[in-house]
């Protein structure tokens, strides 16, 4: 049983009017409580050397749950208040206390199953005053052969590391879409 | 006042544990009712003469407020138990009965103000068998001189409008981003 936000009394479940499909309703005052998919954003923070070696990404090791002790880039929830990318650089900030600077949209991903749009962006880091935050174990600067596919929290991280670094090595980079759920 | 979806009881605005801002935190069972931002997912319907004429573009007259008896692209809520781009399918039937294929993402627009991250996708009308759903007074499909632009509903429209015409006489599409806040 759940219970209205407006008046507190138990809601239940039936199609609205003018609707198709059914949605919390309050019996009493007639809120009816939406349930929507919502964001998720990150960056790929990616340090260059100044004598032009090759690129390092900034991984996060994650000291919460779900999947705690794996590896992730910093992401998280959208908050009200601020754009995407911003929400993307507020992340990066507090998960490994990195200074980015923003290179454009890189990822949307389709994360159905647990209710979730993943917004990426390309980043670069402006500098290596790294700090983990709360929800990090330990950060990592990892070159491109060394990324732990084994140990990565996410299929959203995953896809988003194995297309940043394809287009890396083509040479081009382009916004990439598509689904991380097991059924598509 | 509000009150908690998990037991009914009122709600305190207050920094939970390990947090930096104010939610909404029941005192009583201790649940936190995250508010986040949600997707607005919509289409640019476009059909093209079989004699290889001027595209036209699918526009839906509002039945409903905000903006009653203005000019919209079709779009809606994200729905959860669907990808992005499933949901401007979705919308584009519902609001104008259209059959559409897609062809890829166009733009991603934050709308702060409404705490909106919109999704608009192109989209290719499969035949010119259109019927406005509930939500919708009348359809029109207009020459791209033709587009209503000062009785457009919201930002985010006009503003995809607006790079859709700018990119078709280009001759060639890329994802656009941005914000369509004022004061932004």
């Amino acid at each position: 049983m759940t219970f209205c936000r407006r008046c507190g009394h138990a809601v239940e479940q039936r199609v609205p009017p003018m609707e198709d499909r059914p949605r919390a309703v309050c019996p009493h005052c007639g809120y009816i409580d939406y349930v929507n998919p919502i964001n998720v954003v990150g960056t790929v923070p990616v340090w260059h050397d100044d004598d032009g070696g090759p690129p390092r990404i900034l991984l996060c090791r994650r000291a919460i749950e779900p999947r705690r002790g794996y590896w992730t880039l910093p992401a998280g929830f959208l908050e009200v208040g601020e754009t995407a990318a911003e929400g993307a650089e507020r992340e990066t900030r507090e998960e490994a206390g990195a200074r980015v600077e923003l290179d454009g949209l890189f990822a949307v991903l389709d994360a159905v199953h647990v209710r979730q749009v993943h917004l990426f962006y390309r980043a670069r880091l402006l500098d290596l005053d790294l700090a983990p935050g709360p929800e990090t174990i330990e950060n990592a600067l990892v070159g491109l052969d060394e990324i732990p596919w084994r140990d990565l929290a996410f299929r959203s991280v995953r896809r988003v590391l194995e297309d940043w670094v394809a287009d890396h090595r083509r040479g081009s980079f382009e916004i990439h879409t598509g689904s991380v759920d097991r059924s598509r």
